[in-house]
């Protein structure tokens, strides 16, 4: 699987990401609330740009493989939706569109991956999806219960099913990996870039 | 003049900028060469995506303001490859296409904000053209002879002249300031991060 050779391609980069000190955290539960909350608010704003990526890139991709991506982005929307929703309710979340550098940096790196062909925007966009699933797993023990409401969504079956269709879709790429390579690992630095950029609470723009 | 309304609603920002300790340190002739010849071939890197963006924004200028711009830049860019080849040839500076996660991510803003409209795009562009005539004058006085040749080419009067087809054109958008002054602020933040990544030399991704 193409994804997997470029998880191993970049094996430090993929580990500090998906083992970041705010993920440890969080399986241990003492990440202080506000830095959650102060993620699960750019973590919104990431995911609108994101998906605005995602229907920029279909405009590239063969139909069918179009359709799929948007079915799994679509359909699994509300399930996660739902689990912001809540967390946010629950905590007390005050919604802004305010970026960090940060946020706003990574957002245009996934905006301008999504323009230059669809193997490179799926590689810029696999360490995200793909990451999450292997966080959340990490996560679903913590000791306190928002973390593992977050980490239940993605440790979730239907979550790996989205995760599928993105990685199957990558593996029809058939070119040098060369050409992919560089949009993957510039998303495994914004990755922990994005960690950090919580833990040390970076001010919005 | 629109761009000074836009300067005076971030002067603090402005100022963090065209006064770093990057071009403090070039002014008084103690900044190491191993830090300017990093920044050269930074900009360099930056200097060409940045054309690229120019030439994307241009589709979506009035054809008058696209001519005029394109000329500036096109007219203006013999006497700065000049200055960088002198440089980079008495320096020895090895010419490299790896950039740090800084100059890919300002990049990418432009390219987004050329995407945007030619207000957005211009805004975006003004710090990085209108503030090197600022920093090339107060550098200009260094004792150091490589960052006078660097200075004279931005305190010359044929780059002042590109600069005023720029900051003439953003004087025809008469639009809100709301709808270009993010544009503006992030890229002034870029340039304070410009100068901090070649300060502690970044490493390129």
């Amino acid at each position: 699987m193409l994804a997997e050779n470029l998880k191993s391609l970049y094996l430090d980069e993929w580990n500090r990401y998906v083992g970041h000190e705010f993920v440890k955290r969080m399986e241990h539960g003492d990440l202080p609330l506000e830095n959650f909350k102060f993620y699960l608010v750019q973590d919104s704003i990431y995911v609108e740009e994101m998906l605005r990526a995602v229907m920029r890139s279909t405009e590239l991709m063969p139909n069918d493989m179009a359709i799929r991506i948007l079915s799994a982005v679509v359909l699994g929307r509300d399930k996660g939706m739902e689990t912001h929703a809540f967390l946010e309710k629950e905590l007390g979340v005050e919604k802004s569109r305010r970026m960090t550098m940060t946020t706003y940096s990574y957002t245009r790196h996934l905006r301008y991956s999504s323009t230059v062909g669809w193997p490179q925007f799926l590689a810029a966009w696999i360490p995200c999806m793909w990451g999450y699933s292997e966080i959340g797993k990490t996560v679903l023990n913590s000791p306190n219960k928002y973390y593992r409401s977050w980490a239940e969504f993605y440790a979730s079956k239907e979550y790996a099913d989205r995760v599928s269709v993105i990685l199957e879709a990558m593996d029809r790429f058939n070119g040098d990996i060369t050409e992919i390579k560089d949009y993957f690992v510039i998303s495994l630095k914004f990755e922990q870039m994005f960690w950090q950029a919580a833990l040390e609470m970076e001010n919005p723009i």
